[in-house]
């Protein structure tokens, strides 16, 4: 009897998918590159279960219903490209390939297009939710040939999370690479939601409460409108010690570790124009932590306040945490709008936000709110905007503001909240002073500028000098 | 007699070098794709003057004495290469083509190193200072073959701007992509310095003083630490009024333009993992202003303070000024430290700042404070521990933290003051509360982290929950 999916690479996320699968009656193929891996996988997890080793890809290939369906679980990069060489040649007319692994979503793109020329059909997808997700139910965001979803649809839709009333967080995101994308942008949030509680953390530090009111605070806050995962696991982290009775956080190098994500969401919000201010404070954040030695040397070098705080509002702190949060949620579905006109996908944004309900790491009650706010206008310009999230930062900003004004006045950094804060007071600007810049580069540099009282479009050079000449900027920039 | 130099590109910034050169004495022969462009100016501003006009890239080449130098002031981009190739089949070995436009520095160094395997030699040069700059004497940052500057040396240095003791602004930067590499961060710290001015006459503006006032404000400031060209230029734009008595400046659309090289800086300040948040949350300063439409819409319906300033100290902004200022220069060479050892440059921090003490868009007396700096400690770490800049942030940062509070209480955006100061309390902060961060990653992902109490390069990892394994994340990223 035929396989339903083959799977190729079994490292941890690739074993917990598999048995996942088998645990909804799916019968599995799966190959790994060093054999033993494959072996040990049989003959262990997944000992009394239908999944079927293979020692080669050809006999994987083998052993599928058609149309194929093979899924690669390997590192991203030229690995990828690699097993779908060796696969090519294999397959035929129809089958699909999925890439589940953490690939670029500009590699996604190109893959689908290389793919779908020689006759097969790609899905690239995101899968989230770390080990634990594979295992019990990850977000899955899958994207690239639309006519290969109906053929992986139940699979997926069965492995994944399921929201209370039985939706799966699984849904087809777009074409090409949307599905990359998109894990992309959930990635980059989640950076901006660990910094957004990092500074929370450092605030409640510097004003000298335990452990114990600590993780308290959070255990209390993961029940009110910050209901999360990563809030839940704040409090357990906080309240963890071990065998001697010592807190592990504290144990812990405050250098924060990388692998990418973050910082492609950071550079494509770049290269798209948006203003995804959050996530790069976020990133940068994570480098001045990796700045450990520089910082050593540097503290005792430059003054500024003993960075501890005379008593906070706890209130006040989950205000903060909460506005911030509620921009960085915006600017993250500004940028996926920009995405999908520049990359020409058609992204259903209240769906995307549902498909992050459950299953992976930015999981939260909120991400209800956000579907709510697409589910009332498809088109929303901007989050921000949308009645719920602006009544929810009418009514928390004041305490917003006061955390950051404490911080500011006792020297403790808050990027991500005081950087969310320029955003949204620049937002709701109806006039900045980039008036100003304008007319700097069109002093120096003749760039020219638009006026308020002219149509957009129009043109304007001033002779500021009296001594310049009225050419105006041409290709080159100064 | 053969020419001294040919230059192909005869837009503005290309006349404007040559006429500078034959101010000093040299011929030029130059070409435009264009004739037309090439006979107006040759019978326009080079009338009576030794540049020569040539209508093929052929009689060019002829008439170059050797080895021929050629420069490039085309844009940048694809007709860079289109040129170069049209010259390639024409040069001898040792010939020598300078790009003098606004490349970007990863073609320089694929162009230098194709160029080089061809037996020529290539320089990629930034030149900045506008128009102006370009006829009077620019900064300019050379790179590439170093065995071709001696045949460039006297032409750059003569043509280049002058600090008051006669020193050019012009000296070799490093290989390949160096010199645009510089030109790069240079026009990053710009959109900082601009922002940074931005974010002061917001201030002073929502502070109801007159533009007499605010001009009067910055005409001083230049004759303090401030003492540079952008804020003299915006004191002139402060006072400058139409024909009808209206101050222009506030007649500009407040949605800033951008041609890309700050948006360069930014990104790879990312891509290398340096902390340079002032440059990006200029850029997105300038992105949240294109969203004029967003921000006309979003203006109603977003509530917050009223963005207007019951009085301010003008000394308090010349602070936040000055200290968001080391920040950025700060952040800048940090950079250009990274992309010394990224992209094997031997890089002389030092003289990098005093080639922008004159000529160019950021010359400032503070340059020579760099400068100063780095001839004390040629490996200072980072700009802020310097004494001269430990002791002037000490010094003006109360006042820079009174002003981010006083525009964080009253709505008025300061991201660029902010940012700057939240990465100084990062930088004397022995300890961040990155620990967190490297805590949640070991929950959800089994990242493992390292230990305060144990070497650099040990892992660890602990199971929060008592359900998850032992495994720790291989290649695949939760």
């Amino acid at each position: 009897m035929a396989s339903d999916i083959g799977l190729i690479g079994l490292a941890v996320m690739g074993q917990n998918l598999v048995l996942n699968m088998a645990d909804h009656g799916y019968t599995v193929t799966v190959y790994n590159r060093t054999t033993e891996t494959m072996t040990e996988f049989i003959e262990g997890p997944a000992r009394d279960t239908t999944v079927l080793g293979s020692e080669t890809i050809e006999a994987l290939v083998d052993s599928l219903e058609r149309p194929r369906r093979v899924m690669l679980m390997v590192k991203a990069g030229a690995a990828v490209d690699a097993v779908i060489e060796s696969l090519v040649p294999l397959l035929d007319e129809g089958d699909i390939i999925i890439d589940g692994g953490n690939s670029e979503f500009t590699d996604t793109i190109r893959r689908a297009r290389e793919l779908e020329d020689r006759g097969l059909r790609f899905i690239g997808t995101g899968v989230s939710g770390g080990e634990e997700g594979a295992r019990n139910g990850p977000s899955i965001m899958p994207g690239g040939t639309e006519a290969a979803w109906p053929f992986v649809k139940d699979i997926f839709q069965d492995i994944a999370a399921k929201v209370a009333d039985g939706t799966p967080c699984c849904d087809w995101v777009g074409s090409d690479g949307a599905g990359h994308y998109v894990k992309m942008v959930h990635n980059g949030i989640e950076y901006g939601d660990m910094q957004v509680i990092a500074e929370a953390y450092a605030l409640m530090k510097a004003s000298g409460m335990t452990h114990e009111e600590m993780a308290e605070a959070f255990h209390r806050w993961g029940e009110g409108v910050l209901d999360s995962f990563l809030v839940d696991i704040t409090a357990d982290i906080l309240a963890f010690r071990d065998d001697d009775g010592e807190v592990v956080l504290e144990q812990i190098l405050d250098a924060a570790g990388q692998k990418g994500t973050g910082k492609w969401t950071a550079i494509n919000s770049l290269q798209l124009g948006q203003p995804v201010t959050l996530v790069a404070e976020a990133v940068y954040a994570r480098i001045v932590s990796a700045l450990k030695d520089q910082r050593v040397e540097a503290a005792p070098l430059l003054e500024g306040p003993s960075q501890s705080i005379d008593g906070v509002s706890l209130a006040d702190i989950e205000s903060a945490m909460y506005c911030s949060k509620i921009v960085s949620y915006a600017q993250g579905f500004l940028l996926l709008s920009a995405a999908a006109a520049e990359y020409d996908w058609n992204l259903d944004y209240g769906r995307i936000a549902s498909l992050w309900r459950e299953g992976c790491i930015i999981r939260a009650a909120f991400l209800d709110d956000i579907t709510a706010a697409f589910d009332r206008d498809r088109d929303l310009t901007s989050l921000l905007i949308d009645g719920f999230f602006s009544s929810a930062i009418a009514e928390h900003q004041e305490g917003w503001r006061r955390v950051i004004q404490t911080a500011v006045a006792n020297g403790i950094p808050v990027p991500a909240y005081s950087s969310a804060l320029a955003f949204y007071d620049a937002y709701r600007s109806e006039r900045l002073p980039a008036n100003m810049i304008q007319a700097q580069r069109d002093y120096f540099g003749a760039h020219t500028y638009e006026r308020i009282d002219r149509p957009r479009g129009e043109h304007f050079h001033t002779n500021w000098t009296g001594t310049g000449g009225s050419t105006t900027a041409g290709s080159y920039d100064a």
